[in-house]
C-alpha cells in the first residue's frame, strides 16, 4: 500500500475449546498472514498447561500450528493486532485474463479440479453461461455476480461433503459454498482461481446477535497477481486478513483433528481495535 | 377428437436383433397405444421361430409384451398402422394449475420423487426460478422453455445412470433428460408430472441421414387432463403415439432383459404412411 | 392363519401435531393394513375441529387419507386394535426363487430401480457378492446377514435424500437404509423386492427410554408369496402391521405434506393391549 | 541401491500427436524422474517445427514441459534411457506407522481428502474394516489386498469424473481407480498416501497385443519414507520409473491441455532396452 491510504487497526483471535479422551494430534489454520495489504503487529497465543507448539508452513506456504491435545479439556486462544487498509478492496477494471499460454508456471495448479471444485463436471455450465463474454475483469466480475444471485445463503445448508456442484443443484450454501462455486466456474474457463480462508470485520451478519465467524472467500488471477473476489456479498469490502489460502476448504480447514476430541466453544474476534 | 379434424395414417414399428447365450426373459414396451388422439387401426408382431409372447398390462397400464430369447439370434418387429390428429399438440392457455387440495387422488403419485427425478433435492431450484410466476399453463410452459434453454441436446451425453439433478449440472442431455429435468422442476411445484416414452414422426433429427429413433416428452396435469409438453422442442408438434406413461424412464424401458443378450440391431420406423 | 396360532392384540396409532401458515393439503398413511397375519379388528380417527378426511388407495392400494391442514395447529390422532399371530415371521428355506421368465406380470416392477434403489448402479456388488450363491431362500437371507452387518445403525446418519448407494458407500444407516440396500440386492439379482412401512411391537429400541417409532423393512418375492425379510436385525421377528408397500420410502411417506407445515410433535404407539 | 544390486536398462518414451483449430497451451507430464531407485541415464525431446518447450517443475516438485501447439498437426515425442534395480518393489514387513502426532509435517497434506479420494466420506467404511488390525506395514497391505479383490479391472469401466467413492460402489476400475480407492482408505486412516504417475516394464498386459500404456499406483509412508503399494496387482513389481507424484489424478495428468486439440495418436513405451 502506498504511504497515503490511512489504516485501520484490527483486534483479531479465536478461541477452541477441545475435550478429549486420547491424546490428538490437531492442527491449527488460524494465524492471519502478512499480505501486500494486512500487516500484523503482534500475536500471541494461549493454551492450557503451556502445552508445547510448533509452527511451520504447509504446502501454499501457509502459516500452521500443531499441538497434541491431551486427555481432558484444552482451551487454545489466538489473538493478533493488525493493520488494514481503511479502503475497499482493490480492483481494476482493465485487469486481463492471461491467456494459458502465458501463465506463470506456479499458478497452473490453481487451473485444475479439486476435492470441492469440479470444474470437469460443470465446464458446460461455465462456457455456456460465461463464454460468450470478453476476457478479463468484468467476466470474472460477472461470474462472482452470478454465484452470489444463484445461491441463497442459508446458515446449516451444507455438510462437510457438500461440493460445488451438490451447492450449484440445490442453489444454497454458506461462504463456503459460494467460494467453491466461483472458484470451478472459473478454473473451467481456464482462469487460476483459489480459496481464501480469513478474518474480516466487514461482515454483514444475518442479523444483529449473530456471532462472529471466520469468512471465506476467493482470489482470481487477472494481470500479473491475485485479486479477492468475495461471492457471498458481490462488492468490495474492507479488512480482510488472510489465514491461508489452497485450492479449495479441503486444504484450509481452520482445524484438523487426527481422532475425534469434542469441540465444546469455538468463538471468532474480528473488529476495530479499542485503543 | 371431434370429426372434423383431419387425420393423417402413419407407419410405427421397431426391429430388435438380440442374440443370446442363455435363455433369457424379455419385457418390450414398444407398441403404440389407444389414446385420446391416437388410433391404433392394426398392429402385428413377427418373431423368429414363432415365439410365444405374452401380452399383458403393468402397472400404469401400459401394454407389455414377455418372451423368452432362446440361445442363438432372435429378430422381433413390431408394426402398426395408426391414425393421429393432422394438428399440432393441443393446448389451452387457461388450463389451470390444481392446487394440491384439489388434486385427484390417482395423480397424485405423479408428484412424488422417483429414480431420475430428484424433486426433493432440486426444489429450492424450481421454487426461485419459477414459484414467483402465476400458477397456470404459463408458468407450465416457462418450466419447458427454460429446460429447452438450459440443455444442450449432445447425442451421446448422457447413460442409464443420469439423473435430472445431473443434467441440470453438466447442462446436457438427449430427450430422456430433457423430459426429467421438466418432471422434477414440476413436481417440485406441486403440479404431477408423467414421463412419455412413443413415436413421433415430426422430429428433426439432428441432421439428415440421421437414423429414427424413439422418442420421450412429458405429461403435465392442469385442469382435467394430462397436456402434452415436450422441452426437447418446445413447440408443439404432430403426431404422437404412446407407448407407455410412468413416473420416469425407469418405468418405461422400450426393453427389459433379465441377463445380458448382445443387441445386434435396433431400428425404429414412423412415418407419414404410403398408400 | 391357521385357527391353531395364538395371537395377540396390538394397540397401534400415532399423533401428529402441526402448525400452518396457510391451508396445506396433507396425506397421511399410518393406518395399519389387513394382510394374511394381521387383522384389524377396529380404528379410529381423531382431527382437531372434525376436518373432513377422504380416505382412497394409492397404486399400489395402500390405505391414504387426505386432508387440509387449516391455518393453526392441527392435531390427528389414528388409533387401532389388531390382532397378529403370536409367532415369528414365516419362512420357508425351501422357497424358491423365481426365473425372470416364470415371475408373475404384477411383481415385474418390483425388479426395477427406483428413487432410493440404484439397482442399476449397484449390479456388479451384487452379483460380486451373491451370484455365485445358489437361488432361493438361502440367497435371499445371506443378503439379508450382508446387509445387516455392512451397515452400523445409527440414529441421525441418514437424510431424506439418502440413497441405497450412499449408505453403502458410508456404511450407516437407519431401518429405511437398511431396507434400500436390501432391496436394491435383491433387485440386481433379478428377485423382486418391495419396501414395507408399518408397525412392529418387537422393537429393540437403541436404548431404554428411546421413543417408540415407525418401522421399515422388506418384502422378498419367494415362491408364490411375499416374505418379510428385516435387515435392521436379520432375525424373525413379532407382531408386523403393514401401512404401506411400495417401490421405496419415497412412495410410502407417513405424510406427505404440500407446502412447509411445522411438525410440532409426533408420537407412536405400538404395544401389546392391555385388556 | 547398494552397489551389489544388479540394474537393469530400460528405454522408456511416449509419442502424442494432436491436431489442433487454435494455438493451444499444453502441459506434458511424461519425463521420467530420478529417484532412490531410478536414475535416468539420459532424455530427449522431438516435437514437429522445433516448436519451443519450457521445462519446470509443479507445486510437489515433478517435471512438467510445456508448449504451444500450433494450428495443425504437432508431434511430440519423449525418449528416456533409464536404469532401475533388477529386483522387485522393496518392502520391509516392520515399517511402522506413524502417529499423526509424529508426522513431518510436509507429508500431512497427504491426509487430506482430494478430487477423486472422499476420505470424508469413506472414513466409516475404512475404520470397520481395518480399523482393528495392528497399525503398520501389514495393516496396509492388508488395504492393499482389500482393493485388489474388490475392484475387478475392467478396461473402458471409468470416466475422468469416477471417484474412489464411485469405483467403491460399482465394484469396477483401472488402475487410477484402483489407487484412489487405496489412497482414500489408507488417507482415511490417518496414513499419508499419495498418487504415483508413471512407467513400468513388469505389467501383465490383459491379453497379448494389448498396447502398452502409462501405470498409476501408489505410495505410502511408513517409517521415515514413502514405500510403493500397487493395488492393481497386490504384488511387487519390477522397473518402476516415476513421472509424477501428487494427492491424486487430478494433480498429475500426462497431459493438460487448455482448450481441445484432438488426440490423434498415443503410444508409451517402457521396455527392457536393447543394446
Amino acid at each position: 500500500m502506498s504511504n497515503d491510504v490511512p489504516t485501520r487497526t484490527l483486534d483479531l483471535g479465536c478461541t477452541f475449546r477441545y475435550s478429549s479422551l486420547a491424546p490428538t494430534a490437531a492442527v491449527f489454520q488460524v494465524a492471519g498472514q502478512e499480505s501486500p495489504t494486512a500487516k500484523i503487529l503482534q500475536e500471541s497465543w494461549e493454551v492450557t498447561g503451556d502445552l508445547p507448539m510448533h509452527h511451520y508452513r504447509d504446502l501454499y506456504d501457509n502459516p500452521c500450528t500443531r499441538l497434541v491435545l491431551p486427555v481432558g479439556v484444552t482451551t487454545l486462544t489466538y489473538s493478533a493486532r493488525a493493520t488494514v487498509p481503511d479502503a475497499f478492496d482493490s480492483w481494476d477494471e482493465s485487469a486481463a485474463e492471461i491467456a494459458p499460454t502465458e501463465l506463470p508456471d506456479e499458478v497452473l495448479v490453481y487451473t485444475l479440479a479439486s476435492r470441492y471444485c469440479e470444474s470437469d463436471v460443470l465446464a458446460g455450465q461455465a462456457w455456456k453461461k460465461f463464454g460468450h463474454l470478453d476476457p478479463g475483469y468484468h467476466r470474472v466480475q460477472a461470474v462472482n455476480t452470478f454465484v452470489n444471485e444463484w445461491l441463497t445463503y442459508l446458515t446449516g445448508s451444507t455438510t462437510s461433503t457438500v461440493t460445488a456442484m451438490d451447492a450449484f443443484a440445490t442453489g444454497r450454501g454458506v461462504c463456503r459454498d459460494f467460494a467453491h462455486l466461483m472458484i470451478t466456474f472459473c478454473r473451467a474457463l481456464n482462469i487460476p482461481a483459489r480459496y481464501v480462508h480469513g478474518y474480516i470485520t466487514d461482515m454483514d451478519v444475518p442479523s444483529p446477535g449473530t456471532p462472529m465467524d471466520f469468512h471465506a472467500w476467493t482470489q482470481i488471477w487477472l494481470g500479473d497477481r491475485w485479486w479477492d473476489f468475495d461471492p457471498r456479498w458481490n462488492s468490495p469490502r474492507k479488512g480482510r486478513v488472510i489465514i491461508g489460502t489452497g485450492r479449495d476448504a479441503a486444504d484450509v480447514a481452520m482445524v484438523t483433528t487426527y481422532g475425534a476430541p469434542w469441540l465444546q466453544l469455538m468463538t471468532v474476534t474480528a473488529q476495530e481495535a479499542v485503543e
